[in-house]
């Protein structure tokens, strides 16, 4: 296994280097002539320019901006390599950009920005705030991330998300109610185990809130030394200052004060998400025979999940997801972003708001259920457009019942569209040399 | 005239509205299947990445850096329309984006930046500069605009270009030369005028001096109020505080101080630029007449020239240049900016220096040279692909001689690859739909 990754990375950089990145800008609108350029540059540009002039949200309309997002970090926390800076992070902000496309249709390019100040990066993109329709936040240290994106969701009128904490919440959240369903218990009554509240356990906390599910009966672990959250906790009043995120979790979750670590947290639950930064094998087989009936096990680390599947599925676990496309169901943030910021986009959302990406998470959840549900597909996969139509119109059918969305056309003018433009997405990238 | 103007501008904002927009980001790889986004994003990606965190110019070779220019504007001088906002400044800086690509190869997207303090624009673009491989700034208003590129060229390690000072520069030297050829005189030892000292007339000036021109001979002559620029001019020291450039000149030009304003500027001169705001007419026929022999007159103001052309040519005027494509000698930025960007770009240039500009000034003006000189066609078209190469060309064998450039490539190894590009990009723009 060593081997053959050593081999993805020389073929990626082999095949980086020939090609010299992996997106361009052309023309979308067809020129036959110079004379084209009178129509798309000066002196016609100045028709646009006005209408702008004299009603700002007219920019939504004549020009790029409405589905043109900002792929944007700081290089702090890129991919498992950590702080490696804004230049190395730049071909993986441009390789979201190309699934941004593909997959969503959305025009997407890489900004890495070089400071490690929170709110200079702030006040920078905001400053560039009109030159995009949305910016999708990517690997930023937590927890400077969880202010980063508050403080921007509050100010900005575009969407803000940040994908390690949104993204792969909606997508855990999906796979949730499919693996509940299959085990045929209520989730929303259901005893569940975060395992570390990093970026993207926060958000699936803030989700399962949303989405109704009582937070009395969820138990966040945290890494040695901090272990079980509870309002009881002796670090309680230092967490105030140094981890916000995890203060708010110990006041609103685990009503009956449990405490130790993963094994005493397992006892009895129903599931459990790990999504922790330590490394392998820091959940035990024996942990998961403890656990209610039928566990769903979400080991999501990576490259190396908390526990193997094959491990946790000869512990009794019924269903188990990974981070990694070598197994059965997995969580794969590619099934979010695209179609969420398709839906936001093409209502010329102000927002995201959670509601929006709860619907996202729904829709995905019935279109796989629709489509045959069991224990190893509780997702659909990357290949099925359909998936990506279907999330980002309830994604869009949120916002305008929420009032967030510039537009005002029916939801079925707005769903023509977008299967329009997530159709002819996948035509794209067809061998071009 | 009026309404054929009105027609285009309604017809721009009827097409821009259909299309929403002009430009898109799209994959320049080969995608066969999903699992090419293993090679392009995660896992592969990592390695990349890694290669970048080991050494930092390594993104100019595995990213689409290299190619990527913002086309950045803070919408304070858009057009003729003055300061109307970044938004409504996104449809112009879109155009230009298209004229990049089309003209160039050059991928380019638009940067508008909510911000009117001129420092907080430069630290903007500073922190933002990791995402690009060329700044192209548009649209400020000046003086604040001199104060912008000169600190931006100072701090940043990609080359920073301002089109209204640069690029119109670029394009009248080049006009300039071939008008000196025609009637035979030295351009070095000749009597200019130069009516407007803004964006343009401003580099016009630092590219005369670049390119040799005896600066004593030449004469400025501001607005009303302040009429001919001299070292004894009454109001020289106000000058240093609100409009040091006009200190520079001052000091620099108008060796026998001549006074008064552009009539006595322009007596027994050889060439008159005009790049003016104040509006037509303010080149009065008989000053033409008052000129040396064989006149050269530059007329820029768009879109009514300081003298129509046919004014000046019964005036006796040698050769008219305008900025209107209408007319023949048209002193487009567009023959400069692409070209100048595919050349530096081509062989990672930290900078455009004076130097790489007056080469490609001079490339375009022996290319029309060569292609057939006249006083009707002293620049050549848009349409005239190989301009755009030799100009390009030129402005890379500079950046290699001067060692400016990242790249050793040979010039025969750079020149093919332009070649290529340039080709390329002029296939784009068919119709799509």
């Amino acid at each position: 296994m060593v081997s053959t990754r050593n081999t993805i990375y020389e073929e990626s950089v082999r095949l980086h280097r020939i090609y010299k990145g992996k997106i361009e800008v052309v023309p979308k609108i067809p020129l036959k002539s110079m004379r084209d350029f009178s129509i798309w540059y000066t002196p016609g540009v100045a028709g646009p320019a006005k209408k702008i002039a004299e009603s700002v949200d007219e920019v939504f309309e004549l020009t790029s901006r409405w589905n043109m997002v900002a792929v944007i970090s700081d290089g702090t926390r890129v991919l498992g390599l950590g702080d490696i800076g804004p230049e190395a992070a730049y071909p993986v902000m441009e390789g979201k950009a190309l699934l941004f496309k593909y997959l969503g249709g959305v025009d997407a390019v890489p900004i890495v920005i070089a400071t490690r100040n929170a709110d200079e990066l702030i006040r920078t993109i905001k400053l560039i705030e009109p030159s995009f329709g949305g910016v999708n936040l990517e690997d930023i240290e937590s927890p400077k991330c969880f202010y980063i994106l508050n403080k921007l969701r509050e100010i900005m009128d575009i969407p803000v998300w940040h994908d390690d904490q949104q993204g792969t919440a909606l997508v855990v959240l999906a796979a949730l109610i499919n693996a509940f369903k299959i085990v045929g218990k209520d989730l929303r009554k259901a005893r569940i185990v975060l395992v570390g509240l990093g970026a993207a356990n926060y958000s699936v906390l803030r989700y399962l809130e949303a989405y109704g599910v009582d937070l009395g009966n969820i138990i966040v672990v945290e890494k040695p030394g901090i272990g079980i959250l509870h309002r009881s906790h002796p670090m309680l009043e230092s967490f105030k200052n140094t981890h916000p995120h995890w203060y708010e979790a110990s006041l609103k979750t685990n009503r009956d004060e449990v405490t130790g670590g993963i094994r005493e947290a397992l006892k009895g639950a129903d599931a459990v998400i790990a999504a922790s930064r330590p490394g392998p094998g820091i959940i035990k087989s024996e942990w998961i025979k403890e656990m209610n009936n039928d566990p769903i096990v979400f080991a999501l680390a990576n490259p190396v999940p908390e526990i193997l599947p094959e491990e946790a599925l000869r512990a009794g676990a019924r269903i188990v997801a990974t981070g990694r496309s070598d197994y059965p169901n997995q969580v794969n943030n590619s099934l979010g972003f695209p179609a969420v910021f398709r839906g936001a986009l093409q209502v010329r959302a102000r927002k995201i708001t959670d509601e929006m990406c709860i619907a996202g998470a729904e829709a995905l959840a019935k279109y796989t259920e629709e489509t045959g549900l069991s224990e190893n597909r509780i997702l659909p996969s990357m290949m099925e457009e359909e998936a990506y139509i279907r999330e980002a119109v309830a994604v869009a059918r949120k916002a305008l019942e929420q009032g967030v969305a510039r537009r005002k056309e029916s939801i079925k003018v707005v769903e023509e569209e977008i299967r329009e433009i997530i159709r002819r997405a996948r035509r794209l990238g067809k061998p071009v040399h």
